[in-house]
């Protein structure tokens, strides 16, 4: 079937609109690592997908989820070893302080739940958000999407705050100077509500700030702002979908890279390398005072088979080094990159964190405008090349490079030649 | 590891209170078929899940489940032919007038998908939903969660109304004008919406009142409930979480047994036999009306992995028959439960559609006082003996029998037979 066909089959199946990439779609039919292949048998580099967090259709995880259907897969209103098993070697990999796990199917439902949460214990409703963000797809975890309303809050309920960051500050303060300007705007929502009479229940926070570009935030903040949350009675929520299972390089999770432990880290995406498995971890006093009052239950959260696979990605990540892998291949990348930078100024700004990585592009690196246009072009011409990539950004001007975490130097090589080539084409 | 030790485990790993059926819990360790087995070896008529539909670990499903996930397994903004074929057969199976597919992972993300999609297209708040329900997890959809307080609403934005029912009825009217009466508990709900200034967007029910306990509906009240809410410009969404897929065993859509055909339907659990999967359906206008306008992408939903589940799930369904099976099994198990009615004057009623059947246990068959600790005892002691199944309903007190789908008249008659046992020494 031609790509005509099935954007005709697409509108007509799925509504028009449904989101896709590219300007001349991709059509997959197979990935293995970090390869995915189209219908006509080209070959890409997948340099975006951090859902297949190990790896394309990884036989290790495709092994445990095959043993584990054929043998059982139920709710857990029935006793079984398998949730147990995992959440003990799930939790042993987090703080101290996060010892209980509630599973859910999707990252927007773990986002749901620590929303429920926070607001059941603090009987506050004031959650403090980002204004560059978004954590997921229902209705109360939209609220907080604020990427999609220019920064600003949809309801009274949540309040968007800038987002830290040292390429574009709010003001002309450096190091930690320019942490406390940022961590006052957290200071300024909690008084805000207050003086609305609104209870404050906390705030939720990608640590690494992966949606808003991966900014360089100033020494100091997340300790800053958390302080002032937690003085004032909130809880910190750290939303680990896409900063979590090693994808950072230095630490397991998002929030070890701050340095500070949140009171509810959600977890998504790379957590069953495509299968539907996320969930949070919490503290067992806070779970307790929640499932007390409160009856959750997820009829697929915490099955056998989600649980074989969550155990199956744990393994591949300890066997096959991937933190390790995922730290130096990302200094390699990051390397690159800024050889890159300094070849073409289009390359305003690189940053990130072990195998997720932005490089922010710039029509001029005085007035650091968003070169969008030029960002959009890059992405599909990279396509063209056999290299998926993304952007971000409220410019949309980041270029996303997210890749699964067996990314080698060989690849990152062919990553950054390509780009390089294309880049001298723009 | 013995049950004390493994529920010490799950108070310390998932929290205590963490949901568990039975006053001894069962601890499973394999499914195949209607069969459960526990660590020790004892096996268990399961007369409880739906969600394994077409039987626990059915070989079909598991191998399309590997077989996909050795080849690809990727989101929904690159092409790909399966989530196409996959919602061409779904749709296919549904009234003409539900064209265009959302899938998620979760039958909470379905209804809340299709909650914000009637609040948007509608541009009101009101929801009308049944007093005794719970359609899922999430702030928005746990506000229809009546059946945790006592039938009341919660929030302004949520009305409940009394569900339909032949055997507790609201009033002394008989058929129709029992329909009329409750119906007209829909146009009061719609009416009060008016007079406090909150636009009204629709009702969400499941179309067999699953969780309502099953009642007999007196006939014709979905078309009169859901002509007073389209005259007044709402939609009406059907829950088929729990009624679809062939349960009801006269039709694959429990809407398809009130003759009414729903603006969207919700499915869930059964959708993928274990597999998270769910979704919805809707006419092409309203699912254009709302992408148009609505960043809706959801990771998980739709991969080829899902779809290829949902795809071998149906294949099953056809190819086993499971219509049929459903209808005549079911048929069978509702003669030989009032059979036991007429032995118990325990039973004070029996009813249910296809493999979906319940018993009411009533201490005395004029008062109809729900006899809910008898019920407990006998859901306990048909464990003991090797038969699973639940209890439901506002008095706790009904008896709910939905087993996987391949249940056989010899299943039923072990079932049947047990039953008979244990209630004689009640």
């Amino acid at each position: 079937m031609n790509t005509n066909e099935m954007l005709e089959r697409r509108a007509r199946l799925l509504g028009v609109g449904a989101p896709l990439f590219y300007d001349e779609p991709v059509h997959i039919v197979r990935g293995e690592g970090v390869w995915l292949y189209d219908a006509d048998g080209k070959k890409y580099l997948d340099v975006y997908n951090n859902v297949p967090n190990v790896g394309h259709s990884h036989p290790h995880v495709v092994e445990a989820l095959c043993k584990q259907s054929k043998l059982l897969n139920v709710h857990t209103r029935y006793l079984h070893d398998f949730i147990l098993d995992y959440v003990e070697r799930l939790t042993s990999l987090h703080d101290d302080s996060l010892t209980t796990t509630f599973i859910t199917c999707s990252g927007t439902e773990a986002n749901e739940l620590a929303l429920r949460m926070a607001r059941f214990i603090t009987g506050g409703q004031g959650i403090i958000c980002s204004n560059a963000t978004y954590h997921g797809n229902s209705e109360a975890v939209d609220e907080l999407g604020t990427i999609f309303s220019e920064g600003k809050s949809k309801v009274k309920r949540v309040k968007a705050i800038p987002y830290p960051e040292s390429y574009r500050p709010i003001s002309d303060a450096e190091g930690e100077a320019l942490a406390d300007a940022y961590a006052n705007e957290v200071k300024k929502a909690i008084d805000e509500f207050k003086e609305e009479g609104i209870g404050f229940a906390g705030i939720l926070l990608c640590p690494i700030f992966a949606n808003e570009g991966l900014p360089n935030v100033p020494a100091g903040y997340m300790q800053k702002a958390i302080q002032h949350v937690r003085d004032a009675g909130g809880l910190y929520i750290a939303d680990e979908v896409q900063a979590g299972f090693a994808r950072t390089g230095s630490h397991m999770w998002g929030y070890q890279v701050s340095g500070v432990a949140p009171d509810i880290a959600t977890m998504g995406k790379p957590m069953g390398n495509g299968h539907p498995l996320a969930g949070l971890v919490v503290g067992v006093d806070l779970a307790n005072a929640f499932r007390k009052e409160v009856m959750y239950f997820n009829t697929f959260g915490g099955n056998p088979v989600q649980c074989a696979v969550g155990m199956a990605v744990l393994d591949v990540i300890e066997n096959e080094k991937l933190l390790d892998n995922s730290f130096t291949v990302g200094e390699y990348v990051r390397e690159g990159l800024r050889r890159l930078q300094n070849k073409h100024d289009l390359i305003g700004d690189v940053r990130g964190h072990g195998l997720f990585n932005g490089a922010e592009l710039v029509k001029d690196r005085t007035s650091k405008e968003g070169a969008s246009k030029e960002a959009a072009h890059i992405v599909n011409e990279m396509k063209e090349r056999g290299v998926l990539l993304g952007k971000i950004g409220v410019h949309d001007n980041i270029l996303k490079m997210r890749p699964p975490l067996p990314f080698s130097k060989v690849n990152a090589d062919q990553l950054l030649s390509t780009l390089d080539d294309v880049m001298a084409g723009v």
